[in-house]
């Protein structure tokens, strides 16, 4: 994970990598269904092989320290 | 939809809205079983409330006729 400013706001940032579009998008399935769990959400781009994971907290427009625990999470499933 | 460049490239994109995560991402799924029907793949951003797609075609570096076809398929899933 790293962190990069989208407009002035830090955001916790991965790319995971698939063989094709369907098992990103299984993946992007898996990170909504966590993030529904603990009524925290991500934006997730799902493209080819691909799926890129932001994780940051709207109401502090910042990082707390729930962000680093989903980035974790996120990464139990996708490793 | 609009046309946006991306590194230089033509991308057919656009918004759709959702009342929260669970529906943004349930359209999320649609778009992409589209896409696996005739395997050809968006990029999807999908945020709570709101999902963002883009269309175009990495062989041609641009945008071909399936692009404005897939668009049209999209905006029936999400009208």
């Amino acid at each position: 994970w790293t962190v990069k400013s989208v407009e002035g706001i830090p955001v916790l940032t991965r790319e995971f990598e698939f063989k094709n579009f369907a098992e990103a998008l299984t993946f992007t399935n898996q990170v909504g269904d966590l993030a529904e769990e603990v009524q925290h959400h991500p934006k997730i781009v799902t493209e080819y092989g691909k799926v890129t994971v932001d994780w940051w907290t709207h109401k502090i427009k910042g990082l707390h320290k729930n962000d680093f625990i989903m980035a974790a999470k996120t990464s139990k499933l996708g490793d």
